[in-house]
């Protein structure tokens, strides 16, 4: 593995896989920033969606290979494909297709609860929105 | 563990973490939303998150908690602490302390490197930006 200057400065392309071979993959709106989903990608998800443009992942629940929306219609037409500075994960700016959603509960994006902020909140924690 | 229905739609805050008790954190910008960074929380972490509203996270290198910018300043007051639905994931909405710089390397983001996409790139892949 290359010294940790060294993937933080060069200009190659050099993925940090973790032990089961995956990086972590964060995905946002290309339009207004909005965090959509978090996923993970193998070396081959990351070849494919470079090639394609088309957000593919790897499932962990499932132990496959996935292009997004394949079955909903939501695919993810990436714009942008940044990496970061231990290249151990990645951020795809995307445009959604199908209805827009990202989420497979039907929300646009998977980050729709929120947790409350203080130190005398109720145990256990439960979520204001 | 709780069914997978009763996880994305509960309003209680289950986290499921890991083989190693750590859940993904992607951090944003309060302002503008860009994403500065992503880092790993585990249990404590997360309570001393949520109690403080400074971030804390867990580092998998150091095997170490921290408070963020506990030595560069830079810290991360945290205005939003969001769950993703299967609450393997979560998102903080941070203002940023000190100089503003969430990367270790003086960048604001951690994400400054762009890959090329398209099906004829070179390998190695070397990034555009």
């Amino acid at each position: 593995m290359a010294a940790k200057d060294e993937i933080e400065t060069t200009t190659r392309f050099s993925p940090r896989f973790d032990e089961h071979g995956l990086v972590t993959c964060v995905v946002t709106d290309a339009g207004d920033g909005t965090v959509l989903m978090l996923a993970h990608m193998n070396a081959d998800a990351i070849t494919r969606t470079r090639e394609s443009g088309e957000a593919w992942f790897w499932s962990r629940s499932r132990q496959a290979l996935w292009r997004k929306g394949e079955t909903s219609g939501n695919t993810l037409r990436v714009e942008e494909f940044l990496v970061d500075c231990d290249q151990d994960a990645v951020l795809l700016k995307v445009r959604v297709g199908g209805k827009g959603i990202a989420c497979h509960t039907g929300r646009r994006s998977c980050f729709y609860r929120r947790l409350p902020l203080g130190g005398n909140q109720a145990e256990p924690l439960a979520f204001i929105g």
